[in-house]
């Protein structure tokens, strides 16, 4: 089963806002074995629409198309359906009567007549309902391919995409098995990588993929393996994982699906109910960011603080004027200070801090730019390295926030081994 | 000028990653008067790649290709673009030392054969250097069209954007005139803005199209002009957006292109020299993010507490116990004392402190999902608002942040004018 993904929106194609729905769907259609062969974003205009759609037609089998369906005059996705399934709009009686009731509930008023024009859906369609806002989902064949259309709002988006087009594939489809595995590596580039496992590569048989993505200090290899015999699958693609780490083992930190370093020090914190806090300068937050997005980080993210201005260092996390003045504050020391009293102030077992200039201009300190310490305070004590991420900005504080990661894993690893 | 961008990497159509690349490209473009007509997302294969370039081919002016560059196997666009130019690869002797030279300072190592190999481009490309990385850029011309392909790693892309792709286009092609204005509306919905602004709309010329962008508690609205004449358009605008205001001034808190709630503070609070911080926990650093997000706002962002365990709001923070005891955790009292604490901390003009339950389960409290109290301590005092964001998670969080903004910038206002 193959799909696309089609954005309707101006504001994509001017680059006001990224599209994040369509990663979102496409995550949902791979876990239940459909292959995307295409995202595209369009602009709101009927041609454009009616050209794409036809471009897709019979060469998918299932096209989701996200936006345009608001209740103003530039939301012309219902309109452009009805010509393209030669179809009209009628009034959905259950629609209009949910709409009605949101509103009320919602807003504490009556639903407008462009409230309840939301309610007005292609006769040929199946109503998907949106139990989260008033624009319906609407699902909608011809030929071989079937066409969803939702609402391009992310929460109403996710909402049906989980509990109405999932579903309702899963129902009226058989489809293939596609298992993706990823091994994520750190420390060695690409093409180091890509060397130490050539033989191993140019090995791998035909319904076996090997990609490489690469991150700064990262490379994850993703094998993704296509076929309708599951069981020959698994087995199949865990002999080429085990060679692959007999080879690569050294280099190797993680191997489920979605294990990033954040996800596998997670998973340890818990298993050993061990707690961490972050004092972020440089980082501007980013660390903190990150273990807290992982879910179930409250298990053992207490928190952090951000010292953009220098003197909150010294206020907050109580570093000592002394020490900034002898060893300037991007410095070894301070690192140090502020990981230890992050420790001690959010009592957690490990703290991670970051000081550094991320540039692109040199702030309170004479640092260079891409100069950063990150220290990690651990129960047995507090280690400090310090780095030159080059720029620009943005990739000294990836590379920040990565190395950060890392240094915790590895003693994480040592202390809990 | 007619843009269409293509990503390739099979990691998009999977959902692994999100392509913000397509977004940074666009704008670039738009900036310059290139309407960007489609954005793809392809697979790492060379017949979908070939198909897509025969598409775009003589039906826009430059199509902007990234990913598919680096040196490892599945990287295959350098020799896809070899068959669809009819072309061979060269190795250009500038890109292999540079790459020999970029290896050795930033790994300290010699070039291994794989990372020379990214000196090999087609024979009749337009190399564009490429300062950060090791992929060049390569700038190809089949008849009508430009093809520009430029490696997936953000921070390379961009500077290609930057420094390379956007001056050669502004050098070689004549342009028409894009302009956009957007208002920012905030505190009704998109159906009744339209509604206010019916006639209006109704009026508009061709030649300027409207966009509602609608998001939690605000409306955008955005009016595109094109056309060859720059001074009559910016004087249409001029116009329309006068008129506009004069209908909906009540609603309307920022005219600018780029005019998010978040930079209007950041320029009033720089204006009247003022500063900020907060203090958060059930929005989890995201305010502090927008905040901080804005160019400049180490200006008057003092930084941020985040303040995810019950036990931290006391110690970190200095809220007393018997408050929380006396009013549970979710209480407006508990907000205030965060927000007058991080006020008092940081020592700003302005703290924001949110606490509530975003879901989807209960927390520390027993306040239901979707409650929110968001404090906001001022030069004049403190005050606490209470919400019910209703759900989903997401929801809850993005609709605290944007009311929080709102609720800084009227005080702003209140207090500076």
């Amino acid at each position: 089963m193959k799909a696309a993904i089609i954005t309707i929106g101006d504001e994509i194609l001017i680059g006001q806002i990224i599209d994040t729905n369509s990663g979102y769907i496409a995550k949902a259609l791979d876990r239940i074995g459909i292959e995307v062969k295409e995202m595209l974003s369009i602009s709101d205009d009927k041609q454009a629409i009616l050209d794409t759609f036809a471009l897709m037609q019979d060469t998918v089998d299932v096209v989701v198309i996200t936006g345009g369906l608001g209740p103003t005059k530039d939301d012309i996705t219902k309109k452009t359906i009805c010509d393209y399934f030669e179809d009209t709009l009628i009034r959905n009686v259950e629609v209009e009567a949910h709409v009605i009731a949101l509103i009320e509930k919602a807003l504490q008023r009556e639903a407008s007549q462009m409230n309840k024009d939301q309610a007005l859906v292609p006769s040929k369609c199946v109503v998907l309902p949106n139990e989260v806002g008033t624009a319906p989902g609407m699902w909608i064949q011809k030929g071989q391919t079937v066409f969803v259309s939702l609402p391009g709002v992310p929460y109403e988006m996710k909402y049906l995409i989980d509990h109405q087009v999932v579903p309702k594939i899963v129902k009226e489809y058989k489809r293939p098995f596609i298992i993706h595995k990823t091994v994520l590596t750190y420390g060695q580039g690409e093409s180091v990588v890509a060397e130490r496992i050539e033989d191993w590569e140019n090995d791998l048989p035909s319904y076996i993929k090997l990609a490489y993505l690469p991150a700064p200090g990262r490379v994850r290899l993703r094998l993704t393996a296509k076929g309708t015999d599951r069981q020959f699958l698994e087995t199949e693609l865990e002999r080429r994982l085990t060679s692959l780490c007999l080879l690569i083992g050294d280099i190797v930190v993680g191997l489920d699906e979605e294990e990033t370093l954040e996800v596998v020090i997670g998973r340890l914190l818990t298993q050993k109910n061990k707690t961490i806090a972050t004092a972020e300068s440089c980082t501007g937050g980013k660390i903190a960011q990150v273990i807290s997005g992982v879910s179930g980080a409250s298990n053992y993210y207490k928190g952090s603080v951000v010292v953009y201005a220098t003197e909150m260092k010294t206020k907050l996390l109580e570093v000592s004027l002394s020490t900034i003045e002898a060893h300037s504050v991007v410095s070894a020391e301070v690192a140090k200070e502020m990981a230890i009293n992050c420790q001690k102030i959010f009592e957690t077992d490990y703290a991670i801090a970051t000081t550094g200039n991320a540039g692109p201009s040199k702030g309170d300190s004479d640092a260079a730019v891409g100069i950063v310490f990150i220290a990690l305070a651990t129960p047995d004590g507090v280690i400090v390295e310090e780095f030159n991420f080059g720029q620009p900005r943005e990739k000294v504080i990836d590379r920040a926030v990565g190395k950060s990661l890392e240094m915790l894993q590895k003693e994480i690893l040592k202390n809990v081994l």
